[in-house]
Protein backbone atom coordinates (compact mmCIF):
# COMPACT_ATOMS: atom_id res chain seq x y z
CA UNK A 1 0.00 0.00 0.00
CA UNK A 2 1.25 3.33 -1.00
CA UNK A 3 1.45 5.47 1.79
CA UNK A 4 -1.07 8.41 1.32
CA UNK A 5 0.73 10.81 3.90
CA UNK A 6 3.04 13.03 2.84
CA UNK A 7 4.21 14.81 6.07
CA UNK A 8 2.65 16.55 9.14
CA UNK A 9 1.34 19.62 7.90
CA UNK A 10 -0.39 21.11 11.36
CA UNK A 11 -1.51 20.74 14.65
CA UNK A 12 -4.76 22.74 15.11
CA UNK A 13 -4.93 24.68 18.67
CA UNK A 14 -8.15 25.62 19.89
CA UNK A 15 -7.80 29.33 22.13
CA UNK A 16 -9.81 31.59 23.51
CA UNK A 17 -8.36 34.31 22.70
CA UNK A 18 -6.36 34.73 19.29
CA UNK A 19 -4.09 37.80 19.19
CA UNK A 20 -3.30 36.34 23.07
CA UNK A 21 -1.99 32.84 21.44
CA UNK A 22 -0.28 34.19 19.04
CA UNK A 23 1.69 36.91 21.00
CA UNK A 24 2.56 33.81 23.64
CA UNK A 25 3.74 31.50 20.14
CA UNK A 26 5.86 34.49 19.04
CA UNK A 27 7.69 35.48 22.46
CA UNK A 28 7.90 31.45 23.22
CA UNK A 29 9.49 30.19 20.06
CA UNK A 30 9.95 33.07 17.92
CA UNK A 31 7.39 31.87 15.11
CA UNK A 32 5.95 34.13 12.99
CA UNK A 33 2.53 34.42 11.67
CA UNK A 34 2.36 33.68 7.70
CA UNK A 35 -1.92 33.64 7.59
CA UNK A 36 -4.30 34.98 9.25
CA UNK A 37 -8.16 34.60 8.05
CA UNK A 38 -11.84 33.99 8.64
CA UNK A 39 -13.20 30.99 7.65
CA UNK A 40 -16.99 31.67 8.18
CA UNK A 41 -17.82 28.10 6.98
CA UNK A 42 -15.70 26.56 9.79
CA UNK A 43 -16.72 29.34 12.39
CA UNK A 44 -13.16 30.49 13.21
CA UNK A 45 -10.46 32.91 13.09
CA UNK A 46 -7.27 31.38 12.54
CA UNK A 47 -3.42 32.14 12.12
CA UNK A 48 -0.93 29.67 10.63
CA UNK A 49 2.71 29.92 12.05
CA UNK A 50 5.49 28.30 10.17
CA UNK A 51 7.53 25.85 11.66
CA UNK A 52 11.11 24.88 10.44
CA UNK A 53 12.01 26.21 6.94
CA UNK A 54 10.06 26.39 3.88
CA UNK A 55 10.80 23.36 1.84
CA UNK A 56 11.84 21.76 5.49
CA UNK A 57 8.25 19.87 6.09
CA UNK A 58 7.16 17.54 3.51
CA UNK A 59 7.47 15.87 0.04
CA UNK A 60 6.27 19.34 -0.97
CA UNK A 61 7.63 23.23 -0.33
CA UNK A 62 5.10 23.84 2.25
CA UNK A 63 6.79 24.22 5.91
CA UNK A 64 4.81 22.80 9.08
CA UNK A 65 2.46 24.89 10.68
CA UNK A 66 0.78 25.83 14.06
CA UNK A 67 -2.71 26.80 12.91
CA UNK A 68 -4.30 28.25 16.07
CA UNK A 69 -8.19 28.61 16.26
CA UNK A 70 -10.61 30.83 17.88
CA UNK A 71 -14.18 30.14 17.42
CA UNK A 72 -16.48 32.77 15.73
CA UNK A 73 -19.02 32.35 18.55
CA UNK A 74 -19.66 29.45 21.28
CA UNK A 75 -22.34 27.60 18.59
CA UNK A 76 -19.34 26.15 16.54
CA UNK A 77 -16.64 22.87 16.51
CA UNK A 78 -14.44 25.01 17.95
CA UNK A 79 -16.73 26.84 20.66
CA UNK A 80 -18.10 23.52 21.24
CA UNK A 81 -15.06 21.82 21.91
CA UNK A 82 -13.61 24.72 24.22
CA UNK A 83 -16.65 24.37 26.41
CA UNK A 84 -16.46 20.80 26.67
CA UNK A 85 -12.59 20.27 26.92
CA UNK A 86 -11.03 23.53 27.33
CA UNK A 87 -8.17 25.14 25.36
CA UNK A 88 -5.62 22.88 23.43
CA UNK A 89 -4.52 20.30 20.69
CA UNK A 90 -8.20 19.84 18.01
CA UNK A 91 -7.02 18.03 15.63
CA UNK A 92 -4.10 17.07 13.39
CA UNK A 93 -3.97 17.74 10.11
CA UNK A 94 -1.73 15.57 7.20
CA UNK A 95 -0.37 16.30 3.59
CA UNK A 96 -1.79 14.48 1.02
CA UNK A 97 -0.61 14.92 -2.73
CA UNK A 98 -4.43 14.23 -3.97
CA UNK A 99 -6.93 14.73 -1.66
CA UNK A 100 -10.14 12.97 -3.76
CA UNK A 101 -7.70 9.90 -4.01
CA UNK A 102 -7.26 10.48 -0.65
CA UNK A 103 -10.75 10.31 0.48
CA UNK A 104 -11.62 7.36 -1.85
CA UNK A 105 -9.08 5.42 -0.81
CA UNK A 106 -9.65 5.79 3.10
CA UNK A 107 -13.46 5.61 2.56
CA UNK A 108 -13.33 1.85 1.57
CA UNK A 109 -11.22 1.25 4.56
CA UNK A 110 -13.65 1.95 6.87
CA UNK A 111 -12.81 5.33 8.40
CA UNK A 112 -15.72 7.39 8.06
CA UNK A 113 -15.71 10.77 6.24
CA UNK A 114 -17.05 13.62 8.05
CA UNK A 115 -16.87 15.58 4.62
CA UNK A 116 -17.62 13.68 1.42
CA UNK A 117 -15.93 16.22 -0.60
CA UNK A 118 -13.20 18.81 0.05
CA UNK A 119 -13.86 21.92 1.26
CA UNK A 120 -11.84 25.06 1.56
CA UNK A 121 -9.18 25.02 4.23
CA UNK A 122 -6.41 27.46 5.53
CA UNK A 123 -4.43 29.38 3.10
CA UNK A 124 -6.19 27.90 -0.26
CA UNK A 125 -5.80 24.13 0.40
CA UNK A 126 -8.16 21.98 0.24
CA UNK A 127 -8.95 19.71 3.49
CA UNK A 128 -11.59 16.94 4.77
CA UNK A 129 -11.90 15.52 8.39
CA UNK A 130 -12.14 12.02 9.20
CA UNK A 131 -14.22 11.22 12.03
CA UNK A 132 -12.38 10.94 15.19
CA UNK A 133 -14.28 8.23 16.45
CA UNK A 134 -12.67 5.27 13.88
CA UNK A 135 -8.97 6.96 15.01
CA UNK A 136 -9.20 6.05 18.28
CA UNK A 137 -10.31 9.79 19.41
CA UNK A 138 -8.27 11.69 17.37
CA UNK A 139 -9.99 14.24 14.61
CA UNK A 140 -8.23 13.76 11.83
CA UNK A 141 -7.62 16.28 8.92
CA UNK A 142 -6.06 15.80 5.14
CA UNK A 143 -4.84 18.85 3.46
CA UNK A 144 -3.77 19.05 -0.39
CA UNK A 145 -1.98 22.39 -0.36
CA UNK A 146 -2.97 24.73 -2.76
CA UNK A 147 -0.31 25.00 -6.01
CA UNK A 148 2.37 27.71 -4.85
CA UNK A 149 1.33 29.57 -8.42
CA UNK B 1 15.04 35.90 17.72
CA UNK B 2 16.18 32.84 16.23
CA UNK B 3 13.19 30.45 15.34
CA UNK B 4 13.76 27.23 17.79
CA UNK B 5 11.57 24.99 15.88
CA UNK B 6 12.86 23.26 13.32
CA UNK B 7 9.84 20.58 12.52
CA UNK B 8 6.35 19.47 14.09
CA UNK B 9 8.28 16.30 14.87
CA UNK B 10 5.79 14.41 16.06
CA UNK B 11 1.91 14.01 17.21
CA UNK B 12 1.50 11.75 20.80
CA UNK B 13 -1.26 9.83 20.84
CA UNK B 14 -2.83 7.95 23.87
CA UNK B 15 -4.36 4.69 23.30
CA UNK B 16 -5.70 1.97 25.35
CA UNK B 17 -4.11 -0.72 23.01
CA UNK B 18 -1.12 -0.05 21.52
CA UNK B 19 -1.77 -2.72 19.13
CA UNK B 20 -5.10 -2.15 17.68
CA UNK B 21 -3.94 1.50 17.33
CA UNK B 22 -0.90 0.87 15.06
CA UNK B 23 -3.35 -1.55 12.93
CA UNK B 24 -5.60 1.37 12.76
CA UNK B 25 -2.66 3.36 11.05
CA UNK B 26 -1.33 0.98 9.32
CA UNK B 27 -4.67 -0.30 7.51
CA UNK B 28 -5.91 3.65 7.12
CA UNK B 29 -2.63 5.68 5.95
CA UNK B 30 0.05 2.60 5.10
CA UNK B 31 1.92 3.87 7.61
CA UNK B 32 4.82 1.51 9.32
CA UNK B 33 6.05 1.36 12.74
CA UNK B 34 9.87 2.17 12.27
CA UNK B 35 10.58 1.99 16.05
CA UNK B 36 9.36 -0.01 19.08
CA UNK B 37 10.09 0.29 22.72
CA UNK B 38 9.29 1.06 26.41
CA UNK B 39 10.28 3.75 27.87
CA UNK B 40 9.76 2.80 31.68
CA UNK B 41 10.83 6.50 33.05
CA UNK B 42 7.50 7.54 31.45
CA UNK B 43 5.22 4.90 31.64
CA UNK B 44 4.80 4.05 28.36
CA UNK B 45 4.55 1.15 25.56
CA UNK B 46 5.43 3.18 22.68
CA UNK B 47 5.32 3.18 18.56
CA UNK B 48 6.63 5.22 16.29
CA UNK B 49 4.98 5.41 12.92
CA UNK B 50 7.25 7.78 9.79
CA UNK B 51 4.77 10.03 8.54
CA UNK B 52 6.33 11.26 4.89
CA UNK B 53 9.98 10.09 3.39
CA UNK B 54 13.03 10.66 5.40
CA UNK B 55 14.74 13.53 5.33
CA UNK B 56 11.44 15.09 3.83
CA UNK B 57 10.39 16.64 7.15
CA UNK B 58 12.97 18.80 9.06
CA UNK B 59 16.24 20.63 8.78
CA UNK B 60 17.59 17.59 9.28
CA UNK B 61 17.28 14.00 8.34
CA UNK B 62 14.49 12.85 10.77
CA UNK B 63 10.69 12.37 8.97
CA UNK B 64 7.46 13.35 10.97
CA UNK B 65 5.73 10.68 13.02
CA UNK B 66 2.55 9.48 14.82
CA UNK B 67 3.71 8.08 18.23
CA UNK B 68 0.81 5.85 19.81
CA UNK B 69 1.48 6.10 23.64
CA UNK B 70 -0.15 2.97 25.75
CA UNK B 71 0.16 3.66 29.69
CA UNK B 72 2.16 0.84 31.37
CA UNK B 73 -0.70 1.28 34.39
CA UNK B 74 -3.44 3.83 35.45
CA UNK B 75 -1.26 5.68 37.65
CA UNK B 76 0.98 6.71 34.87
CA UNK B 77 0.72 10.58 32.68
CA UNK B 78 -0.58 8.64 30.13
CA UNK B 79 -3.11 6.61 32.12
CA UNK B 80 -4.16 9.42 34.04
CA UNK B 81 -5.14 10.91 31.07
CA UNK B 82 -6.78 8.34 29.50
CA UNK B 83 -9.10 8.11 32.78
CA UNK B 84 -9.45 11.90 32.57
CA UNK B 85 -10.16 12.73 28.71
CA UNK B 86 -10.22 9.37 27.03
CA UNK B 87 -8.12 8.30 23.98
CA UNK B 88 -6.81 11.05 21.71
CA UNK B 89 -4.00 13.33 21.34
CA UNK B 90 -1.83 13.53 23.88
CA UNK B 91 1.01 15.82 23.14
CA UNK B 92 3.09 17.61 20.16
CA UNK B 93 6.98 17.70 20.10
CA UNK B 94 8.75 20.12 17.90
CA UNK B 95 12.24 19.42 16.90
CA UNK B 96 15.32 21.72 18.31
CA UNK B 97 18.71 21.52 17.27
CA UNK B 98 20.15 21.89 20.69
CA UNK B 99 17.84 20.99 23.57
CA UNK B 100 19.90 22.52 26.01
CA UNK B 101 20.21 25.84 24.24
CA UNK B 102 16.21 25.45 23.75
CA UNK B 103 16.10 24.89 27.68
CA UNK B 104 17.54 27.99 28.64
CA UNK B 105 16.28 30.01 26.08
CA UNK B 106 12.57 29.19 26.62
CA UNK B 107 12.71 29.14 30.50
CA UNK B 108 13.67 33.07 30.42
CA UNK B 109 10.37 33.34 28.40
CA UNK B 110 7.95 32.44 31.11
CA UNK B 111 6.94 29.06 29.98
CA UNK B 112 7.55 26.47 33.05
CA UNK B 113 9.79 23.18 32.54
CA UNK B 114 8.61 20.00 33.19
CA UNK B 115 12.04 18.81 32.52
CA UNK B 116 14.25 21.03 33.81
CA UNK B 117 17.63 18.34 32.03
CA UNK B 118 16.93 16.83 28.71
CA UNK B 119 15.85 12.93 29.37
CA UNK B 120 15.48 10.08 27.73
CA UNK B 121 12.79 10.38 24.51
CA UNK B 122 12.04 7.89 21.51
CA UNK B 123 14.71 6.11 19.50
CA UNK B 124 17.09 7.86 21.81
CA UNK B 125 16.35 11.44 21.30
CA UNK B 126 17.00 13.91 23.95
CA UNK B 127 13.75 15.42 25.04
CA UNK B 128 11.79 17.97 27.76
CA UNK B 129 8.70 18.72 28.30
CA UNK B 130 7.17 22.30 28.81
CA UNK B 131 4.25 23.34 31.21
CA UNK B 132 0.56 23.11 29.24
CA UNK B 133 -0.70 25.87 31.70
CA UNK B 134 1.84 28.23 29.75
CA UNK B 135 1.16 27.06 26.30
CA UNK B 136 -2.48 27.29 25.93
CA UNK B 137 -3.26 23.47 27.38
CA UNK B 138 -0.66 22.36 25.25
CA UNK B 139 1.39 19.58 26.85
CA UNK B 140 4.60 20.48 24.49
CA UNK B 141 7.96 18.55 23.69
CA UNK B 142 11.15 19.71 22.40
CA UNK B 143 13.01 16.94 21.00
CA UNK B 144 17.03 17.12 19.66
CA UNK B 145 16.86 13.43 17.21
CA UNK B 146 20.19 11.27 18.02
CA UNK B 147 22.72 11.33 15.73
CA UNK B 148 22.14 9.25 12.99
CA UNK B 149 25.29 7.49 13.76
Amino acid sequence: MLPLLTRIDHVGIACRDLDAAIGRYEATFGLQVVSLEVNEEQGVREAMLAVGASGASGGDLRPGYVQLLEPLGPDTPVGRFLARRGEGLHHVGYGVQDIGQALDAIGVRGVRLLDERPRHGSMGASIAFLHPADLGGVLTELVEAADPA
